[in-house]
């Protein structure tokens, strides 16, 4: 059974809204191992939500409309659909009454618009909605085709899916073999660079091996197709080590690890502690670092030294290095960061230091160029400069130097345990 | 003309992303006013993408394609189309030049993969990436069919669209009768309140009035169908100024401006400054306030005092208050405030300490409790108690008391900019 997604909504063709229904069903469909190859967006408009019907039922037999339940005059999902199918509507009394109770709930009569939502196609079954007044319909109006009808409320649409279409498909025996998943994550290698090194599992076919990449970071999914978890494992974790034994330190973490979770990991594994000093990213490091329940075991806090002034008087920058070499400077940053060591009194202190843009470029220093320093204790203090393109813009420059920072300090961390067990 | 907007990507099949890009383009072709009336979503198959090639090419004269365009195996959609259309695909050296630029510049050399991308149907233009390595093309492979590809990275297909899409609709003379909008940006009011305020404003056809809400921020968004920005301001505006007035100050901006570059605005009128302190935000207000361009003129930074000791040393929060009171407690909010002003000589100091859970939270002091002190130099300092539902996540505390913060600070230089002028 191949199901298709079709969502009907003038809104979503304005733009007016994220369609998050399709990205739900879409994430139910893969769970329930039902396959689906199409996705469509189509207004509220009865000739084109026919064309769009034609289309679907000619190449999938388990069709999900959202949208366009409502009770006003642009809701016209449930109609056209009937009409297409040459189906007359029936007055449903029990979606009446449902309807007349959830308004008396909330103190107001029925309106006559919401009479509309009673309205079924005979021989439909009713896809009861626990919350709003407007239910759902499952229908067979043809052999091979089965049509199912959700709000476009997300919530709603959710709920009813829960409750009534996942036991339906169960029950119909049409729920196969299962996408179960691991996302591997890497830092500091380019997408092409790392589809090369693994090009062979690129091909497979069970499991799949797919690259992704946003704001420098670089995924690769495994997906199994099997029939339970146990079996998917069987066949994506080999693949899992052998792609870790290829990628080595660039792959940091799987799933919903982030570089600022791991980093916290590896120094709760230490027992050792972190302290930051921002300039360029203004708070983004911390911002990071404190987005993991329990960092406080390992992060101690820091000093965001956007102005000259605060990074002499609370990180001890020498004043002359900051007129003679500059805020973004190797000096600078490594006095950020051992400032920062001693001021906290932690093992480790990062500094970040750059042009973000748009403005405040020059010819020596142009946007994109940043320095990340790294102290251990206040005296072993290092210093790594960074070109990003200036085409970047603000928001990225800040948060991939952000990230950058936390796989320099990973790899120190890593490599100094690697030392350790040696 | 009508345009079709063709999404390629097995990720958004299985729902591992959601399809922002989709909602980013019919956004831009409602506001060039280039009709649309149908979306559609494909894996990375080669027949399946031609079967949506080959029905959307009968009903939609420009198509517009993302995804698939990178370096990887599984990206095939150029190659896709141009198979579609029996032409052949030729290696473009500018193309080969311009990514070796790119990786040169990051100090990597150009990957074999990488040359994929220079491969282009015969006879199409390129639509230049001036980011990524992987370009777009503009094609006209029959009468009245047009074709423009552009990556599925976000960043660089909005930049490609603005860049060179818009200026060729334009010149092409496919633009027609446009959609304008203001959107207004409110803090400090539920959107249901703010809906009634407004309820007969709610019912307008041109210009219409839509309300959306997220993470605490409701907008409300003003949109009119004219044949240019000057007849659309004359239906918007005067609504505009009407919701204005109704709404008073808990409308804090329009369109792109951000909470915090609102505030800034508001120091630099006034020529003071500000620093900041925060503890379970760890950053996040710093980083929303530095992330408008220009923030040095009235930031000078902060300290991230995540750790008890830190707000001892760096910010003078009295041992004793920590220890009685606790870190989440009014007294220490305030001390934390005026802590931060004395040490950074700033005429403003925020600071933040609560509870964002999930853990840490006891029956007296629950997961979503937050303090935020206000401090005007050292001696004029006051705290906010906040009880968030703790139902929401850690996520949701730390932006939404970020965002109160500067909400708070916004409505105390707007009535002490009142005073001044009265």
């Amino acid at each position: 059974m191949i199901a298709e997604i079709i969502c009907v909504g003038t809104e979503l063709l304005l733009g007016d809204i994220l369609n998050s229904n399709a990205q739900f069903l879409a994430q139910e469909l893969a769970r329930l191992g039902i396959a689906h190859y199409y996705q469509n967006v189509v207004g509220d408009n009865p000739e084109r939500i026919k064309q769009v019907l034609a289309i679907a039922s000619q190449r999938s037999q388990i069709l999900i409309f959202t949208g366009g339940l409502g009770p006003t005059p642009d809701d016209l999902t449930v109609a056209t659909i009937a009409d297409f199918f040459n189906t007359p509507l029936i007055e449903r009394p029990e979606i009446i009454e449902d309807i007349t109770k959830k308004f008396a709930h909330r103190g107001r009569p029925m309106t006559a618009s919401n009479r509309k939502q009673a309205l079924i196609p005979q021989g439909a079954t009713i896809l009861p909605n626990p919350i709003g007044s407007a239910p759902g319909i499952i229908w067979q109006p043809v052999a091979d085709v089965t049509i199912m009808t959700f709000p476009g409320v997300p919530t709603e649409m959710k709920m009813m899916w829960q409750e009534t279409a996942v036991p339906y498909f169960q029950n119909q025996g049409w729920c196969g073999e299962t996408i179960y998943s691991h996302t591997l994550k890497f830092w500091g290698i380019a997408e092409s660079a790392l589809a090369e090194k693994v090009a062979p599992l690129l091909e497979m076919k069970n499991p799949t091996v797919a690259p992704y990449a946003n704001f420098g970071e670089v995924k690769l999914r495994i997906s199994a197709r099997a029939e339970s978890q146990e079996l998917a494992d069987k066949l994506i974790v080999p693949v899992e080590q052998q792609i870790r034994d290829i990628a080595g330190i660039d792959c940091y973490g799987i799933n919903d690890e982030s570089l600022a979770a791991v980093v916290g990991k590896l120094l709760l594994d230490k027992g050792e502690t972190l302290a930051v000093a921002e300039s360029c990213t203004g708070g983004s490091l911390g911002s990071m670092l404190t987005s993991t329940p329990g960092s406080s075991q390992y992060f101690h806090g820091g000093v965001i030294a956007y102005e000259n002034q605060v990074k002499i008087s609370l990180l001890d920058v020498n004043q002359e290095d900051l007129m003679v070499e500059g805020a973004v400077s190797h000096a600078v940053a490594k006095q950020m960061a051992s400032g920062v060591v001693k001021k906290l009194g932690t093992n480790w202190g990062i500094s970040i230091t750059g042009i973000a843009g748009p403005g405040g470029g020059t010819d020596s220093k142009p946007v994109g160029l940043v320095y990340i320093g790294i102290a251990r204790f206040k005296d072993e203090v290092e210093s790594f400069e960074y070109r990003f393109s200036p085409l970047r813009n603000r928001d990225w420059i800040r948060r991939v130097s952000a990230c950058t920072a936390l796989d320099l300090l990973r790899r120190k961390l890593y490599w100094s345990n690697v030392k350790t067990t040696i």
